[in-house]
């Protein structure tokens, strides 16, 4: 099919690629020109488009436009632009790590519109946009859903997409998949620092080898670690500091909302946080009550 | 190579059947006689037993023999009974969920008898044990790993053993694994925890099934999910009650010599004791308290 | 001064008899006219209302109205009707357990009006509330907060009111008062719930009363946990059923809208939460992985 | 009644000055000369000793010596040395912070000996063992409790002691009290980050204060806040290391023994431990993990 794709950094474009490559043609836009660039020499059926504008003509109707820009803000100013300029019947997948909960807003307004929407979660990061990705669409009309899925089905991993329902269960899975994935790397990560406390002395990539084979812990995250200690077998090159982009959040405040408890989840965050802090005022107060009632020394700032 | 096994439970029957299907010769040996008759049943290369020295008798020196019980005392008190009747240069191997403290202990016994001690951690499960098993093994005497390596080459899945080094270090590392092993299924658990307490509606079966397809989080334990959603869309037959064999509660034991923080494990095994609570003592005190202070109602006991 | 309460529930009664006890006039106004009777049995100074506007043309200008009914829908209704009805230079104050975003919101519209809003949290149960309370207020106009400071003097514990500052600052100060106050209450519980699993075999009562006395512990908590023992030793009458109102969870939310860990507050909720769970979905998915993996036997379901 | 003590540090010292300003005589040892000689010149109810030999020359029978060194190695040795050189009838009180499983194991010696043994954990901090300090005494003798019952209520705070029944029991309170003091001490240290984070500015002396006058969670250890923050408004003189002594990590430890759980304390405890890493192996492996998949960047290595 043909489609739009808005946004080519380096999920969209490798999805363009992948597309184009499993027969697709797309109508690519970026607000910066040397991606279009970069996405049409790829391939003669990839068309540049100046704008939104000009990427809606050059799509049949009923139009299907694929946003793929950061969530948020620049998501869902660019799915407004979209609902303004598009007609009944046309499609909007938002592709992005959106929070659900903004689908629901933006929904009301697609449905009065006439316009099909989509929320399309994401999963197996750039290689996967590449060379078979991970995709979880809710979208409330099953029959718009048909004329998508054929797109999906090219671009997935085999078996590697699911039409998930009601508009905003997409993104609500990609996010509680995101949790999960916050628990088991902090699960991973703490057992590797038990083992670098420890009496005894391993080949970390040799360990993270063995348990990829055959081990109940085998699993894509122990493999990318296998690669990692490979090209760095201390990790002495990089600092501990552990950065996140929403999702695992999003899934303790869903957890909060729902009144669920998820403290392996919560933790995974908190400890990122906490990685974050050259100090913290916390440990302050702990060491001052601690001098308070037993005179324990305090260490004094740097 | 012919060595003997001292257990036929489902670890040690399996793991019997995969070395004589890899051309091994086992002295077969446990305390029910009919376990014996089901090993030896199987194959023409597995020899019965009828006591220790029984099994001693039947191997050629240097005398190799793996024990496959229960950790703990029954594992104890078999490696004190080859201490004493075991000869210099003869060869054990540790291979239940033992503590590596105990095998220090150990180590020392076999060490001043000349005797050389491995202790091999075993993962992958029942099927792993039949068919390609996952194992780490440590021990003192590198020398001696050479004459038993072939057994675990033959067994293991491909790459799927490792000599870790000192005595002590393959359990040490199969503790680890199992609290990494905790974490990742807590994180698992509650991400569908909050899917199920979610506004949608999803089929686990098919989560599962399309997060190992391509998703970050593909993973032996998602395939498992898959399996078990597979046969109980939502688990309706079976109670929350989450046991535990000890070596998650070892890993956090570990931490808390190592001064390490672990939250994420420590949490998964809390979790686990919790399930097994039908009330607890915390829950009153709070409630007691919150009525001291607020007058809040507290809920009457069952 | 002369001032109204709006709400006579268990804490807005008690306040209205504290302060006329303390000198003070009241407009007692509440939806339910049994209420208002009751307070205006109470004493002389105190005035009943049948209505909102009633109540208003009761008080001398400036007007200074205390709102003190549930928080959420009940108070912000009961706001929003009082910036419709009352003057420029009047006086609101919303003592109810209110979420700051809320008054943070509410505060445009006052400001608008040129009503002075101040935002008091309000700590120590009923018997505070009767006898001597507990308030943090905040209110952008410190010149207004001489007008009132005379009556939180009056009517709180020595030592026991504080302006905060900005608008907000107050209900915000009052929550993180609420997030600390389950942390505590969860420590104790704890130690409680070891005592109870212990091998010996305490009074506790006894030991509460012990620990109230020179012990680093010692605290109004910790003498409600005497008080709640000397009634049921083992609190064999009630259930650990934890109930929340909200302001633990907002502090949680707050701490990750400031990426801050709080992990001894979430864990606080979340085992109130956990509480309140006759079995989980969590465990069954653990108990199921389990099964997949080594064959453990899985718990029925009741 | 006369005692002797050994061990003459900051708590040793002022039970010392303490007892004797109650009407107690004391010989007191310290292998440090100079604190025998501080003790000795504060009252003439003081007799120093040169050696245990000496000290227990100068008890009448029955002697009573009351332990008051550093828990572990130096505790366990004076009483190994006690029960060698006293005899049957005579009283041994550790009043160090010994693990009870010390103490039970002592327990089966000083019974065979005849010799009654108290363990006695102290609560208060140095100003509590000096003016009137917590003291929880186990000590499977109900009789000899009797004899030295005097002593504990003439320097306890009034109500603050407790014989808590069986040997082992005394040390166990002391312990869990020692777990409830670290979840309180985070649940207050949290929220003080919270309000630190927060977007009000807060005066941390006038709000400690202010809990401290009638609010649920007003403590001692919200008093000794109050002072902190009257010393350092912002506590900037200090780093937020928290150092542990070892009784929290022990109520995690029996926690984990009983199979019930206490994830406040943990987390309290963690927390700790986490405070005291510049860096860690767990972020390192989390961000590499982040990297392999996502390709987000790492923070170099400081």
């Amino acid at each position: 099919m043909k489609f739009a794709m808005i946004g080519l950094g380096k999920m969209g474009l490798n999805l363009v690629k992948n597309a184009v490559d499993n027969g697709h043609e797309v109508v690519a836009f970026d607000l910066n020109a040397d991606f279009v660039k970069e996405a049409t020499d790829y391939s003669a059926s990839i068309e540049g488009a100046s704008d939104i504008d000009d990427m809606l003509s050059k799509l049949p109707s009923p139009k299907a436009v694929w946003v793929m820009v950061p969530a948020g803000v620049p998501t869902n100013s660019t799915i407004d632009t979209l609902i303004a300029k598009m007609d009944k019947g046309d499609i909007i997948i938002d592709g992005g790590n959106s929070n659900y909960k903004d689908n629901l807003e933006q929904n009301k307004r697609t449905t009065a519109a006439g316009i099909k929407f989509f929320d399309a979660g994401t999963s197996g990061g750039m290689n996967g946009a590449r060379n078979g990705g991970n995709f979880m669409i809710g979208g409330d009309d099953a029959e718009a859903w048909q004329v998508i899925e054929p797109l999906f089905k090219s671009i997935a991993e085999e078996d590697g997409y699911l039409y998930t329902g009601r508009l905003g269960s997409g993104h609500y899975l990609k996010m509680v998949h995101n949790g999960i994935e916050y628990g088991m790397m902090q699960a991973i990560a703490e057992g590797f620092e038990v083992l670098e406390a420890s009496q005894f002395d391993y080949d970390y990539e040799a360990v993270s080898k063995l348990w990829n084979h055959g081990s109940v812990i085998r699993s894509w995250l122990m493999e990318l670690a296998e690669e990692q200690f490979a090209k760095d077998p201390h990790l002495d090159a990089i600092a501990g500091r552990m950065h996140s982009s929403g999702e695992g959040k999003w899934t303790v405040q869903e957890s909060l909302d729902l009144d669920v408890p998820a403290p392996v989840i919560y933790l995974s965050l908190a400890m990122r946080y906490r990685s974050l802090q050259d100090d913290t005022f916390t440990g302050k107060v702990v060491s001052a009550l601690r001098n308070g009632f037993g005179g324990h020394a305090m260490d004094a700032a740097k």
